[in-house]
């Protein structure tokens, strides 16, 4: 049987160690942990590596610990705004959703978008009426609502000022959450989504719903999902670039991924991180910032949750 | 001097000789020559790229036979909602508005989406505020009306259709400006817009906005228009990949837009075509379907404005 494994992230940014509590660090492994063994047991059972994918994305946007789901922080207008998108490795089908409010679980609409509309990507109001005649149901203000995130946008609200989230303190973090995934059949799947930025407006689009930028999925090379500061990973074209490195250059998924964040992407000016699997399940989560909610599964054993570099 | 050079597209598909007028043929060509003129004066005045694509591109734009700006389709709801990217391949910087109405000029505001935004890719009515802070004045529905273009949405208005434009015939035609071009610093750039698809719905985003599928530049490379179903180009990330071919496989703009477009994204299930250009002044213009409207000028004089195979 072939090698399965999983890999979650929760965002990148300057985390760093005794800046949290031991309270909150240990409220976040356990998210992550919640959300890898969930889409691990889907392996196990020889489920498909999108559905894996789908399912442990799902717990990360329910958690209101993540800026992705109901963890969304608040755009310019108080607003939430969200992203996802989904892509599988065997046809290169992709989905993607932007602008989207009230929904739940964005990374669903997204899967919903590449299997049902005959699109890749719709954004906005028509995303919401696409997902209404599906019989999706809206979600209250009050679902999305959380105190920190409102407090984050009190803050800079007004300003010319927007956040990557999330942060503690005045530094960037890069919000958004992503698992990969690949399965006993050996087909991979990536899956991201994103609350985007607080203060955030004027429609701002990142790389998370941007197939080819923070999401990329090719039996061929690897599974890929990004965060970071999403105007660099867009003009990098970090996800396909890594699968690009691996195809036409040879290089291995670990020698790809470590080349995009930490020369290409790093040249660019951009910082953040990913995390990406190959069809041997091998699993690599590279990032050029002082931490990165993150963690892994694979069937031969090996495991990791980590938020902080080793 | 550098060998500089301008290459434009209005989009590719069903294209047959015989099915279009002479008349029609006629003026076809000579938009395509007022705009491959503009871009090109430019440049041989030293011009920018950047400046000679988007000079070129608003010519096509204000067309009304081309789907883009002015000679936009109609979507499903009976409005216009445009898209444009812009690349420059110096600084890798970029700019992208989709799902945007009432504006004259889309390629105008995604350079200034790139300049002054701070961001990459607006979308939507946020795209729309931006443009009206910057002092954008919005045309009125009437500028934007085409009696061919609306004749075309009311044939399938109400169905579950929808047209890549534009066609003449039952057949899909992908409808789309796009220009790249090559300066005498040796400075590349590539700009898209387009006015989408007949009877569109729920928000839908092609490729044309999105850096790394429908546009790229770069110097070390090539920069590239793409026109084509969009969905496809997205899965593909097309413009990208002709890059990442020449950059990590050593191909020639030649060999690695041949590949893509008659290989890659056939294999996909992908209809259209691109054009490209590399620092040497060379310039490519593959296409896998009936025709494309397209044209190039050379600094040694070198020249075409072609619609149908040769």
């Amino acid at each position: 049987m072939n090698t399965f494994s999983i890999a979650i992230h929760g965002g990148a940014g300057t985390l760093l160690k005794g800046q949290m509590s031991d309270e909150k660090e240990i409220a976040y492994k356990s998210a992550l942990k919640s959300a890898l063994d969930k889409g691990y047991e889907i392996l196990l059972g020889h489920g498909h590596a999108l559905d894996a994918v789908v399912e442990a994305v799902k717990i990360l946007e329910d958690s209101p610990l993540f800026n992705a789901g109901r963890g969304s922080v608040f755009t310019a207008t108080g607003n939430h705004e969200m992203d996802a998108s989904i892509m599988e490795g065997f046809g290169l089908e992709a989905g993607a959703v932007s602008l989207i409010s009230g929904i739940k679980n964005p990374i669903k609409l997204a899967r919903d978008v590449m299997e049902k509309s005959g699109h890749v990507f719709l954004a906005g109001e028509g995303a919401k009426q696409f997902a209404k005649n599906l019989g999706y149901q809206t979600e209250e203000d009050a679902y999305f609502y959380d105190a920190l995130r409102h407090s984050q946008w009190q803050e800079i609200k007004g300003s010319q000022h927007f956040q990557l989230d999330h942060q503690t303190q005045k530094d960037s973090k890069y919000g958004t959450v992503g698992a990969v995934a690949c399965d006993t059949f050996g087909n991979l799947a990536a899956g991201t989504s994103t609350g985007g930025m607080t203060n955030k407006k004027w429609g701002r689009i990142g790389d998370s719903p941007m197939i080819g930028a923070g999401n990329y999925a090719n039996n061929a090379t690897c599974a890929v999902s990004c965060t970071g500061n999403g105007e660099f990973f867009i003009r990098g074209v970090v996800a396909y670039d890594v699968s690009c490195l691996m195809e036409y250059k040879g290089m291995t998924l670990a020698e790809a991924t470590y080349e995009v964040i930490h020369h290409r992407i790093l040249k660019l000016g951009g910082e953040g991180g990913l995390i990406a699997v190959d069809t041997n399940g091998n699993i690599a989560m590279p990032f050029n910032t002082e931490g990165m909610y993150r963690g892994f599964q694979k069937s031969n054993g090996d495991q990791m949750i980590a938020i902080y570099k080793e």
